[in-house]
């Protein structure tokens, strides 16, 4: 369905700012993890970029019929540090998108009735969500000098929603089946 | 060295969003190529991918001094059609870059005699007129209906630069050897 309020448009070029800029931190940091000895907290943060990968690609695609070079705006957290400082910033931005942003996002997409928006904002609001928790248990671990306990990571294309342990049998936010599922194993 | 310029510093935050973007839209753009059965075009833009992970990696890390959440303005490029159209989308961003953006960033960064932005600046202008290049081949090809023809991609992990066909000795633009690129072989 085509794209018909204009606010509800800047919100979703906005959001797809913050996603890929989130994606490109998390790849960043995961390096930086990875330097510091860190495996698993390296890895939740591929797996979460992945999961923002699906965020911006829900809403790069819900934008289709505008089409065109555009100035975007958007919220985004910088931190070049040891592990247990990225990862406060990475809890930082995440909370922010689940408290702040994309309720409000979502608000305005059920308000001007935009259904492609309110699900693309829904999705992700329910996945910052966990991923504010996961990075917490990361850098609880990370504060003692020690690398996070992590199984296998599960991250829905679809939504980016993203599990930890066994595999959800279909995604509980968006249905999707477990065969879809992108496995960050561990 | 620290960054002592608010205007270089606001460029390099411009510039990290733009190629933060550049990079989602196409590893989007790759999977569209990928669907429409081209799969060398699909492969140029996951090459091209990475190297704006590079970019915005130099760029992300010359802010290290600046932590903290910003608002970030920069410019992107929204398209989702067929290949021959996200090609067109592909190249006026390249251009912009080559002929407009980084050239006044990279001039301003020697204005305000900011070493590490100059380089990173440098970086990307050498890289995103080859990426203007090679994305014209690609939308010649797709024109026709057909995949390009395109030999092993190289891209270099420090600045970008992208290459095709035999590896350089070593990188032209930043001097890594030839061991460090990466490769997306045919
Ligand atoms: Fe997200
Ligand atoms: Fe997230
Ligand atoms: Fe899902
Ligand atoms: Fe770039
Ligand atoms: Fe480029
Ligand atoms: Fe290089």
């Amino acid at each position: 369905m085509p794209l018909n309020n204009i606010m509800t448009e800047k919100f979703l070029r906005s959001a797809y700012g913050g996603e890929s800029m989130a994606h490109m931190r998390y790849l960043i940091w995961g390096e930086i993890a990875e330097k510091e000895n860190l495996p698993n907290i390296a890895r939740l943060f591929r797996a979460i970029a992945y999961a923002e990968w699906a965020h911006a690609n829900n809403q790069f695609r819900e934008l289709k019929d505008k089409k065109g070079s555009f100035s975007v705006s958007a919220g985004a957290v910088f931190v070049v540090g040891k592990t247990v400082e990225n990862l406060q910033g990475a809890i930082d931005g995440e909370l922010h998108e689940a408290q702040q942003l994309y309720p409000v996002y979502l608000q305005t997409a059920r308000f001007q009735n935009e259904k492609g928006a309110e699900r693309a904002f829904h999705f992700a609001l329910e996945a910052e969500k966990i991923h504010a928790r996961l990075f917490q248990e990361a850098k609880t671990a990370a504060e003692q000098g020690k690398d996070m306990e992590l199984g296998t990571v599960y991250v829905c294309p679809i939504c980016g929603h993203t599990h930890v342990g066994t595999i959800p049998g279909k995604c509980p936010v968006c249905g999707v089946t477990e065969d879809k599922y992108k496995t960050f194993p561990a």
